[in-house]
């Protein structure tokens, strides 16, 4: 891929990966990656393990995705999409992108691009008929680059 | 509950409870509930069943409500929910509300407010710290009395 291996700032060349989330990604800056996103909290290892488990055992249905630099081994992106199962559009399937973020040292590299694709490509080899996710609206244009198009607005209600 | 019962415009009384989806409710109207909202296709009894098993096996993490006019034993309104497993905010859960609609017959009662509030307490009492839902811009309002709040946009991408 085009974007498969680029230089750091030092002229060091970094290549990159992008496969699913795995349980020993803790130790290679996952959690750090998604407090660049929000809150992330303090999670022991063991909290770690059984939500990993937790998730995987939707099998295809909940993937979470990584960019691994592969010299550091260090996490550089990652996203998450979870396939949910309708009645409607034929007993149709959704795809629901979250958590999408890169580190900060690996911006500009087009990797959240990679990601969106990753899941995207996911979501249509498990037969959604679309993917949708929520997100500040100065990130518009970033995901229409990814292919998206706005539809609507987010509403939440915290606890 | 203050909207329990109501007359119909004949004044015939009207009588809702509110329960979750079960494999019978094909034969209720679900479907023609659902087509109010989107396309739903033609779907047999066999494809709603196996859809059906899917949903439910994941248990209290995708919950289907229906509300039901009881003397007719018609499916008056329904709203989905689908519990997403995090590993940020402390390992958290996050509710994605989704299928909003109550039947046009049944409009005005409130029986939209008593989805999204059973839906809600659902996620509350599951350990979620927020709920999440996309609507169209017009449906900011109703979702606002449902304790709500607008935050951010909404991309999609239909294959």
């Amino acid at each position: 891929m085009a974007d498969a291996s680029s230089s750091d700032i030092t002229g060091e060349k970094q290549t990159f990966k992008i496969r699913k989330l795995e349980i020993t990604d803790k130790r290679n800056g996952y959690m750090e990656l998604l407090s660049q996103l929000t809150v992330t909290g303090s999670v022991t290892d063991d909290e770690f393990d059984q939500r990993f488990k937790e998730i995987t055992s939707y099998g295809d249905d909940h993937l979470i995705c990584v960019i691994e630099e592969e010299s550091s081994g260090k996490i550089a992106a990652t996203g998450s999409v979870m396939i949910e199962k309708k009645f409607l559009r034929n007993c149709g399937k959704v795809g629901h992108i979250e958590d999408v973020v890169v580190d900060r040292e690996f911006r500009g590299k087009r990797l959240g691009k990679r990601v969106v694709e990753f899941l995207t490509d996911h979501c249509r080899g498990m037969g959604c008929y679309k993917v949708i996710l929520d997100c500040g609206v100065e990130k518009k244009e970033f995901y229409e680059k990814c292919g998206l198009v706005n539809k609507g607005i987010q509403m939440s209600k915290y606890f």
